[in-house]
């Protein structure tokens, strides 16, 4: 049976890895970015390129999105030469962005009332080798019908998809679980920045907090990391200025103060005002050191 | 070989456990408590009894502390009828107590100035069940000569004694680790809460975050109980009042900034000031309802 013919919008750190994968699964992938190196590499990958979102998406079977702003994914659904003009039912588009589920639900009331096509937002966790080996998790928000027919295509790029109920769910389950990394690796620095304080040993403090219930898996994958003067960027500290900022945005819409993330967001915007913005986010502790001092009280 | 006379101050929800077991070890216990009926209990337990902190130190080989506030400490070591009067070197005295570590260091100075006795912070982690039964974790802090002679009754109440450095060391390290725990509740029950007025399943979520970046020890163990309403006390809102209230006195001294672990302290307190302070920790999250309301925006 012949595969889905796939537009996929947005080959970035994400997209690309993804956008190859399905190739080597035999999707026909017609590419748009809006970067010209990222076309460059997805023709390497095996994909063809479209001059406009709206090119690629023309005669797809299935329209993905995969950008790294609410604003980016707003531009390429409805704006000038965006897939709203190409797209009619029962063409599908699936986002794996993540974006504020508002306006999810807003992008896809106006492309259903316009187009008649149905919209799955499919946030991912995992990073870019996740993306490129099929072993992802999705977080699916959508109809049940919309949703059976993008499952192949799901479960060809993740190992794990939960469907969380209507469009915007899956974005809500995903910004629910950035708000606790968000929160955990803010509160990590606050407690090994404590710990440098009061002048107890860091790697003592790592191995105790670790079998005890202060434990996370943030203070087990980034702990280490604060140790470090500079390491190894796994994710930046301006992906949490992003993705607390989705947190605090919903949180806005919906009138909920949500203390703890507003507190942490705050921690993470001084790591990038002082400089740090493209370090490790394990160097959030920089913002509490610059607000406390290096030293030993 | 003969063990040890000890005099135990503090026989409540932990050191009657605790001094029980000691009892069953061998060691001769004489056991003093404010509360009558503590005292009534550590008898049936085995252990003699005296009319005061000072009785019970008095003549005693290892002095013992277990109370439930920083003040009840500073009252037993050098208040009226206190330790001080009846203990000297080559007594050693060993607090269990969770208080600040400023004042372990301040209290060990002074005893060692009036009296040559040497001091041991060692707060425990684990709940009544690990007393019983030697479990407990023991973050020590205190001279290495101290700790030496210590060891052998800190190794048949814990199964784990990691000594830290000097005297407050062992608090530092508890701290640190109720700082984590304050937090992570909190963010739990923030996030739990954000979930709840979203619309999505909780149950869901809670697998789906068990199993991502953003899990914790604590949301394992107390999320499920945040989807209760009126799960069984393991530790109640206020014993977090009281632990985060030392992790920000300790910071003020130090003069530390803790942005997360403020946030944090302000749903337990306000948890607390709703009437639920002796509700299950996870019940932090009728603060956010109270704060946000219940229902789905």
């Amino acid at each position: 049976m012949e595969k889905a013919r796939i537009g996929y919008i947005g080959v970035g750190l994400m997209g690309l890895p993804m956008a190859a994968r399905l190739v080597t699964r035999g999707y026909r992938v017609t590419a748009y970015d809006i970067a010209r190196d990222r076309m460059d590499a997805a023709r390497r990958a095996g994909a063809q390129t479209a001059a406009s979102a709206e090119e690629a998406a023309r005669g797809a079977d299935l329209v993905i999105l995969n950008l790294p702003t609410t604003e980016a994914v707003e531009r390429a659904a409805l704006g000038e030469a965006g897939v709203w003009s190409a797209v009619k039912a029962p063409q599908l588009i699936v986002d794996f962005s993540t974006i504020r589920p508002a306006t999810a639900r807003e992008l896809a009331a106006k492309l259903r009332a316009a187009t008649g096509t149905g919209w799955i937002d499919a946030p991912v966790s995992g990073g870019p080798p996740a993306a490129g080996d099929g072993t992802l998790t999705v977080m699916a928000g959508g109809s049940g019908e919309d949703l059976a027919r993008a499952m192949p295509l799901l479960e060809d790029v993740a190992a794990r998809v939960t469907h969380l109920g209507p469009v915007g769910s899956g974005l809500a389950a995903k910004m629910i679980n950035q708000l606790l990394c968000g929160v955990h690796i803010a509160a990590a620095a606050e407690a090994m920045h404590v710990a440098e304080r009061a002048g107890v040993s860091l790697t003592t403090m790592h191995e105790i907090i670790s079998v005890s219930a202060g434990n996370s898996w943030m203070w087990g994958d980034r702990g280490p990391r604060m140790m470090q003067d500079d390491p190894p960027v796994t994710s930046a500290v301006d992906i949490f200025v992003k993705d607390l900022g989705i947190v605090l945005d919903q949180g806005k819409l919906m009138r909920q103060g949500l203390p703890l993330s507003a507190a942490a967001m705050q921690m993470f915007l001084a790591a990038s005002g002082l400089g740090h913005g493209k370090a490790d986010d394990s160097q959030v502790i920089r913002a509490y050191r610059a607000l406390n001092g290096k030293h030993k009280a």
